[in-house]
């Protein structure tokens, strides 16, 4: 398998290295579903090795599902869960210093910043590897390989699959690093359910065209699920609308999935969101065997197992 | 030993259960006192196992017994000191959706909330075992264990003894939990000794009444301190007594554990508390030996070693 | 070597102790630096036991270093990042009841904390070992170890240097934890560069002419860089200077460390800073090799190994 330095944006990857990953990542979900009564093979895989959690903003599932992974491999985490209120960052000190101190210390650093292009500028300067656990507006890499493992996992594959985005498209970077993923495979058509305010952006649209992925704007959720494989949700938020409240009340509304509009959708078809959900999705749909929304958590535990395990390099599988 | 799903409430105990749990306490204690060199026959115990501390209301004393429990075992912690401002529940997800998040990456979950019945419901949902670390207004079972498991270590046994309480019985849950349990032993009497704002409840002494403990309400704390076997101490909060300030001042005044106090108790009788302490017991207390509050608190550590064990079921002993 | 219970201040280790620390210190770092492959003969060294992190105001820098410190040695941590906002503090607890709780779960304690003597308080309660790792305007004695093992490291020696301190010479604790040090050996003299506001106060003044250590104050930056083997720079914090502000724009720009100054400075020198740095050094300055704040950066995580050895009196190497 080829070696990872840094994972700092989704275009890294082509097709091969994808699935070569996402077949570890199957290993990796193996050992920790089979892992009662005790076959541990990869417990003690990453065993001396330190990790270095460092959260500009706090985001505790993106958190925990890094440190469980370190941990499950048997490697040890260092953890701040609010850098910017507890470090040096409040004395003035530059993300480039901070992390050629923790470079110092840890075997790898995870990282979550509010500005994008943070994880790039960490690189940079780094002694060890670093992992974009989200950037400003920029990038979420690891989320949205897991977003295209679970696609993969649950539905067979990405080609021929008809991929619907629900929500906030436009600030969202969730959806704008898996829109890059997807462009590596070749599914029937992209399509994108957002009021004019959160849109998808011209660049993704570009980038989509560049790689010969139809894509289509509509306005119609009910459409979009009555013909989707995939039907991905994210959150709205309120700010993004600024003083437009009564556009956002309306949207809002109108962008719901409940028990209704799974009626509409594929029998073989999935829901996913990418975590926390408000009133998107109603807590109805939880136990519909298409919601996979929390199975699709469960697998960025795997997916950070298996990149973990391919930058430190370790051979013990 | 029978085996505990969840820790929800100090009600889920009964007599035998709780010996055989005391029993198991003991064996974690004799295997930290004695560890040093190295008789560590439990420190790989619970090797491979991640509990998961959620915390979203913020406890030092009781995060750290917990996590020391896992880690004295050989288990890794993963952990959030302030879950409430640093998660999603800032962005609106549900309890519910967190713990399902927390479930999918931990072989257990620790959570301390400020509302009455989280643990109840973060139980209902999760698919890994919960112990309640104090759920608001509701219960804090694990300190009502190491309570019952401290006065029966102390004293040889809970029947028999007079039990008195002081401060505040009103609000502390840590009196209600701790009541509820004494209700499985046959105590000479329970003493409650508070202002009228801060009594304690109906639903206690109705309860206490169905179980056939006597119990009284008195005003005098000396009256109290000479005939108590224990002594039980909470902090009054001040907040409690609304614009009634002088109330509060004149009842604060007046219940306070100081060496005057002490010389009128029996010679075999302890005085007891939560922790932390701010005024109502004097430090000059604090070198007697019936002041038993430190080795009260050191307690916690191992009846929390002894739920782990029981609850991850492992028969390492 | 000699056993060391606390570390509460610099002035505790004399001379032949010092050689002892850093000899281990060397110890230390060759066994991190050789880890791989595998070579790791001290990550098992303190297995089984338990350091408690109390950080009373948070310094990511600091707390990052003892945790790898003892996790680099196989021990394991419990850590509270700003204990001042998250534990029994806010509800009045004292220190001290604090610290008795701690001691009673870790086998060693490293407090940070706002007040100056806060460590000895703590040292007096504990029943386990406590590393003061910065207590007010008191010491911070962890960091002038390193720093002086950083300067007899990088020029083979203190004796018969010249060490100059440029910035907040009044208020930093660092400052005055290395001078207390530096008294121990036979530097041919120190230098204070400093403004009115921040010079360096009169009780140090006083200690190294009692060791007779010869000193000077001097306010010429460019005087200092030509003659000085150690340039040891510090922050210089606006709020020292109350309403003169205009005092401080002036004094900030006159003591920066720039290639300018670089160029004055002789070629086995070097620059030191405990770091975070904000605008005192410029980026520019990193790459020469006497730029050798980085590299005392990484020396904190190998004295502090060293210490955690030496406390927990592990026989292991």
């Amino acid at each position: 398998m080829r070696k990872i330095r840094h994972v700092i944006e989704a275009q890294q990857w082509d097709r091969p290295g994808l699935e070569e990953l996402f077949s570890l990542t199957r290993v990796m979900r193996d050992s920790i579903k089979h892992r009662y009564p005790k076959s541990r093979q990869h417990a003690h895989c990453l065993e001396g090795y330190l990790m270095a959690s460092l959260f500009y903003e706090p985001s505790t599932r993106t958190r925990f599902s890094h440190e469980a992974a370190m941990i499950r491999l048997g490697g040890r985490v260092l953890s701040t869960e609010n850098a910017e209120q507890f470090s040096s960052v409040s004395k003035g000190e530059t993300l480039e210093d901070t992390i050629r101190m923790a470079s110092s210390y840890a075997d790898v650093i995870v990282l979550r910043h509010k500005e994008q292009g943070a994880a790039a500028r960490a690189a940079a300067v780094s002694r060890v590897p670093v992992i974009n656990a989200g950037d400003g507006a920029g990038q979420h890499p690891t989320q949205a390989l897991l977003d295209v493992f679970t696609i993969e996992d649950e539905l067979g594959g990405i080609d021929d699959r008809i991929i619907a985005f629900v929500g906030d498209l436009a600030y969202g970077r969730t959806v704008r690093s898996l829109a890059y993923l997807l462009g590596k495979f070749r599914p029937t058509k992209l399509l994108f359910v957002a009021h004019e305010v959160v849109r998808m952006r011209p660049d993704i649209k570009e980038y989509l065209d560049r790689h010969n992925i139809p894509w289509e704007e509509l306005d119609n959720l009910e459409l979009a699920a009555r013909c989707a494989d995939v039907l991905y949700v994210t959150r709205i938020q309120k700010e993004r609308f600024g003083d437009r409240i009564s556009e956002y009340e309306e949207v809002f509304g109108r962008y719901i999935i409940n028990a209704e509009l799974l009626a509409m959708m594929k029998e073989k078809s999935i829901i996913m969101h990418p975590l926390p959900r408000v009133n998107e999705i109603t807590t109805g749909v939880d136990s519909d065997p298409r919601a996979a929304y929390f199975r699709q958590a469960e697998n960025g535990q795997y997916i950070r197992m298996a990149l973990l395990h391919n930058i430190l390099n370790q051979d013990c599988h």
